[in-house]
């Protein structure tokens, strides 16, 4: 690996110090296309070593050549060493900045909310829908631009949600309505984030604007692009959003009919869906599907009934993968079952590296 | 008070060293009506004073009254001091001893849920369906008895949901479809219960027989007595259920249709439905909805987006009502809300205590 | 009740929106000597009803007379109908605040730090040196006032701390030495406070500042009052604070030394001490000492070798006294034991209110 | 690697399904000495594949080569095919058991209580006092053994607290005083272990026998072998112990007085000595000290305030080093500090393999 290093593609980190920002860095470690070169987070922490403005809240240390690196500003001209921006910047400052930096010729993965639903800005999700890449052409003939793009990746409950409706789509057709009650872990709303006198022996009913994401962003990302254009689904979400006193990982209680009930599948069929569902970053062999030789799958079933858990299976396949478990009938829908993702890995940062591999695949990355 | 206590019924608790036999102590103590004589709990417990025998767990300390009682087996010849049973017995050994008790002519009020549906035991919400309670008499016809019955009450999940329902089948007529997600406490598993290395930083996406209970209990609920019969309702529910860490009180999170959409209510005619509905325990003016003055309502209805939530809202009415909040149209079902009960108040015991108190009322109990 | 009120004292609250305000209003709710007239926060909630201005944090209701109160701002001139002022405000605005009010010729009981060390101002913790309010003629004095003082009462771990000291202080001799490591409650820190990403899962082995008051205020608390002065206590104390996951609690494991060996006591007769240790204000049957009939002791002892906890135990005596268990010897020093006080009660509102009381009774509120 | 697995000890485990167990399964998959050949637990297990028999707690999943593994019953005539066993057997069977395998001249390398303190079984810390296995000779000549022996490690906090006194006593002298107060895991107690009901939102302020293992095994680890037998320290330790809420991870408050005061050293000497210490594992190179070419030190020392933090810090040096933060000067003794380590790695299974690293290095194991 360390003699390709050279030719490995600089990039640089937008919010570098936020929940997303150290989850960028930490997944990037060691990664074989990417090489960070630079950093930026607020005008506060310009000019600081990145170790001293960070408040690291990851269990692994934050690795040795990042220690040092001198956070910068927010403008596209100090990231001139940089190819490829991954953001995780706050949606309050997203908007403008991003905008900035795809438009300077800069490949812009973003995790931020702003531009997701935008016309020409592709919502993808890596497990999902990397074929929403092509409208990049799109994207930079309207900005008039020669190789920068933004493209975005979804809000971490709709990521985990998706997954298994796609697979399910794909298998046995369209899904017409999805009844989808959470339990979000507590990193979703990043650092200070949620104060402990909150959630501590308890469970708060509602997160800010998330239901919306749920049901908008699910549309957006199950549709086609035809024409040159996105065709969003005409599935129906229903969401209800709780934040739960856990660390890391969203689970998601989720019910659907399919539209076609002639083909209504035993649940044997469906779990079989599930488990062999294969996407397309999967079968580009990208870093994040063959790190550490992991036997990869986009959707993990568990058969026991009290499975899965968000401590003990957030991680499995290093946190890129959706479980699913307790798949059954219901007498209102056709199917429930509950999944789980690990939110700050493939519900956020994890996503907009998987995609940038894609791209890089795909060639719009170089 | 005091010189009335020689007129209070004199009453005998199983189960009384478990959890919902705590709470039956805790809420009996300076109880107008009834008055502790006995207590049993399980065979290696029986002979030693109470404060000996039990590992109490809640904050209030046991009544004095109470801490030098010596427990007694669960027989029902050790009770005849006793005209009425409150029992916290597990269900592993609550069907024959139960049997045995109100055969012996005794009153017994059961949280048990191995009677719940049997065609001659009312299966009584205090809250929904008092009017079970006329089904007594055929029960003690069935069984050649003069005095003595046993009533149940629900499964604490099945308790939070049936009141709201109940509330809104009245004003806008028979509900045909609910969808429920419920995070559930665990106390609502007793004690020792959830090992902490099992729900720390963590969701327990099952709850051993608790979907089947709030689907069958549901229907039986919110049925009606005819011609001497339970007729049950046609509702359909279909239940998931999660254990999270909270200590006291489940969420609910529910949607529902009603059959007749023609009369669909907005969302301020649903609330006032909710916040103003009435229940024959509260009509009766039984004490659990006159304690300490308050204002009961069987519904406490929150605006604010956030609530209820179970830390701040279990306790409201000393934890005899339900919390009804994020009321808010649904796009596949009509509507949705999320619902908080203190589970091992109004979920356990205290609803065998007001079912009580509405017995007395009516004259079953005397 | 009510017909006394006229004659309660018209009192204010100051912070009134923090977590030691919200304490002092509800603990303040039925008082019969105090009836809370105004209210003030900071800035930016003036001119608002207080239920919109707060984020009450309490399981019990705001209470219906505070609901609409209007807040205002912390200027002396704006309390006019009161005669009485409890202060939760922050530190970092509570020296000048504080002096403008005692100088207005207020009562003014503070919770906060800035004035604790004062020569002139009592540093009182109700359950043990309510004697120290004899140097309020001094500081009235000193500043020229007819009526107006300023009375503190002492940091939360402090307060659990010199209450057994001062027990065993009196039945054994001077201590010498004591060495302490808490285990503190996340509503030690106010609200927003701790994040829950902070604390979850996790000690934090630092309290800022937390160490030295425990040093310092402890020995002016066991000191006297001499000549018109505080003498301080010559106790050593090493101090070591961590905050942990609790809701509510501090506890406290000490270790201690006395002066006179000669007269060591055996722990049964130390066991003695702790538990018949009597107060000022219990003597003065003030109000915090009698409610609903409580037998009130300061100390209360435990024998089971698992106890105090702070959930089953915070709450004993409505969180005013202090909880005193796992009493042995200490092969370094001479006897070791754990102590927890509700921080928020005792700790805090609680103990300005108690002190208040003491202050009536003795003349110096009127 | 896998060419030279034909040379690899094979190795049996018993208590297999248990916590220290599981541990053990995990941190021997890819071990580069040690094969898993045989597994053992309850009799109610024998027969079962290992993965049916399990409640497996950890986040990584089970080895594929040891899923199906059929559980043994713990008879030594069962594990013929092993050279070497590691025992997680609860206390009440270990005793018994390992004396029947390495009287079966087995090597045995024990988590358990029971032999720790017999005069001819080295009680070892890894990090600390690896040359106690000199004793290994005596102890087989007792029993006139060929090969076999017992070898046990430390209770957990005894672990965490020996490896800071060791280095401070190499540098500076012997200590002759120690305080600790510490702050231990559930996971310390086992599985099911420690109910949520009693520790959530809670302390628990005693561990059965934990105090009492702090205080007498430190004396022996921190003693000499000379003339063929163990020669106890003289050290005298205090110690007060304390469940928190945090999942893994034991912190210890330590306080600390050398017996030698005119060799005291300034904080900055003091930090030096932990941070360089150096242990005979980590001079033989043993593979937990290299492996994913870590850096090993046996301490971590943390300049910051309020570290280390079980969450942050607890899997350091993959969980086989001690952290030690917050070094200061103490009013009562010489200095003091907070220490944590990984109470179900290196405070448990990680300390039985190192030994047995260390056994390899010296020959013992073969």
């Amino acid at each position: 690996m360390s003699n390709s290093s050279t030719r490995k593609i600089p990039v640089g980190i937008l919010g570098a110090t936020g929940t997303v920002g150290q989850r960028f860095i930490q997944l990037l470690e060691n990664h074989p296309n990417f090489e960070i070169k630079s950093l930026a987070a607020s005008p506060r922490s310009e000019g600081k070593a990145y170790s001293n403005a960070v408040n690291w809240k990851l269990s692994t240390a934050i690795p040795k050549n990042i220690q040092h690196l001198v956070l910068k500003s927010c403008k596209a001209d100090q990231f001139k060493e940089c190819r490829l921006i991954f953001s995780g910047l706050d949606s309050d400052v997203a908007e403008k900045i991003e905008e900035e930096f795809f438009k300077a010729e800069l490949f812009v993965f973003s995790n931020a909310k702003n531009h997701r639903m935008s016309p020409t800005v592709p919502l993808c999700v890596p497990l999902v829908n990397t074929n929403h890449l092509d409208i990049i052409p799109i994207q930079q003939k309207l900005y008039n631009l020669k190789k920068g793009f933004l493209v975005t990746n979804a809000n971490c409950a709709t990521t985990g949600l998706v997954v298994p409706l796609k697979a399910l789509e794909e298998s046995f057709g369209e899904i017409e309505r999805v009844s989808v009650t959470t339990l979000q872990s507590i990193s979703g709303a990043g650092y200070p984030g949620v104060p402990s006198l909150d959630i501590f022996d308890n469970v708060i009913p509602f997160i800010d604007g998330e239901e919306e994401k749920l049901e908008i962003e699910t549309s957006k990302i199950l549709g086609n692009v035809k024409n040159e254009k996105f065709e969003n689904s005409r599935i129906k979400v229903s969401a209800t959003c709780n934040r739960v006193a856990v660390l890391d990982g969203h689970m998601e209680c989720v019910s659907v009919s399919f539209k076609d009930k002639s083909k209504l599948p035993d649940i044997s069929a469906l779990k079989s869906a599930l488990q062999n569902y294969e996407c397309e970053a999967q079968k580009l062999k990208v870093y994040s599907t063959m790190k550490n030789d992991i036997n990869f799958n986009p959707i993990v079933v568990f058969e026991e009934n009290n499975r899965p858990q968000p401590r003990l299976d957030r991680d499995v396949n290093f946190g890129m993968s959706v479980s699913v478990g307790r798949i059954r009938k219901c007498d209102l829908f056709d199917f429930k079952f509950t999944v789980l993702l690990h939110n700050t890995i493939l519900g956020a940062a994890g996503s907009s590296i998987m995609n940038a591999e894609v791209a890089l695949k795909k060639g719009y990355v170089y």
